[in-house]
């Protein structure tokens, strides 16, 4: 081994061994655990918050990204899990007129299951907040407060997301 | 067969016919094909460009998401991949303050390779436009015009796209 890849294997080993578990996260007070793969799962849309200034793309786990493209979501299938990863936006240096992300701000998760989440509209949420993924929520109660909010989009499943068009040689 | 069943298959069959396969769609002029698996790729990052109101997703294949997330983009490797889906926006009906996709406008790609794309820096450059995936450009000299825009961020290898933070318990 020479002397650069012994230093980059080093490096290496010094940036694994800062890596959380999955289980060392906190589930969420509803039960839901965190989905440590949620960085593999593909893009479903992504959206610009203008109101607190965010942006966040929207990801889902091999069910809903099924669901998604092939319009089968209202409702969702049960299994179906959403990701959104919300960051603080700001202008790029080389391009002022485009925002980018900046701070990483939380991740939050819907997990679809009507029958599981029949109390909350047949949707388990969960959010995790921060680079240390702190759970967010005290007592299963906390799902109230998203569920009040989705509300007004009861007609789209309770999804405000609506998948955006992706073409791989589809003239759908 | 029950008749949902078969009308579900018939439907599945009318959507799956109307596919373009890969090879239907023609490569840039700088021989790069359409990469048809872009869907499935790892997010990168997001955008948002207020001077021409457009959403994007930045994707990457492996090699790209390997890269961004490891930190060795300056260079990126041979062989990386970035995709970039951009999507006119418009505001969400349910959530007015909330800039969503809207019409897809094309998708465009980076492939690094230090030695095949010297003259434009070491990446090859290539668009497809609308849901018809129209390939843009007429001669291999199309990517001087991608390359001149890209030349003010030649010390971050060309790529305005920096990998947004995605935490899957990782503490650095």
């Amino acid at each position: 081994m020479n002397k650069s890849l012994f230093l980059l294997t080093l490096v290496y080993a010094s940036v694994a061994t800062t890596q959380l578990k999955a289980g060392e996260i906190a589930d969420a007070p509803n039960g839901i655990a965190f989905p440590a793969d949620y960085m593999s799962w593909q893009v479903i849309s992504t959206s610009s918050r203008t109101d607190n200034e965010t942006l966040r793309a929207i990801l889902g786990n091999d069910i809903a990204v099924k669901a998604a493209r092939s319009g089968q979501i209202n409702p969702w299938p049960n299994g179906a899990m959403l990701g959104k990863v919300v960051w603080k936006q700001t202008s790029d240096k080389h391009w002022p007129a485009a925002i980018v992300p900046k701070k990483f701000v939380h991740v939050e998760f819907m997990l679809k299951h009507a029958v599981n989440y029949q109390s909350t509209g047949g949707w388990g949420y969960a959010r995790w907040v921060g680079q240390d993924l702190k759970v967010y929520g005290k007592s299963p109660d906390f799902a109230n407060e998203c569920y009040g909010c989705h509300k007004p989009v009861k007609d789209q499943d309770y999804v405000f997301t609506r998948p955006a068009p992706m073409f791989n040689g589809s003239k759908k």
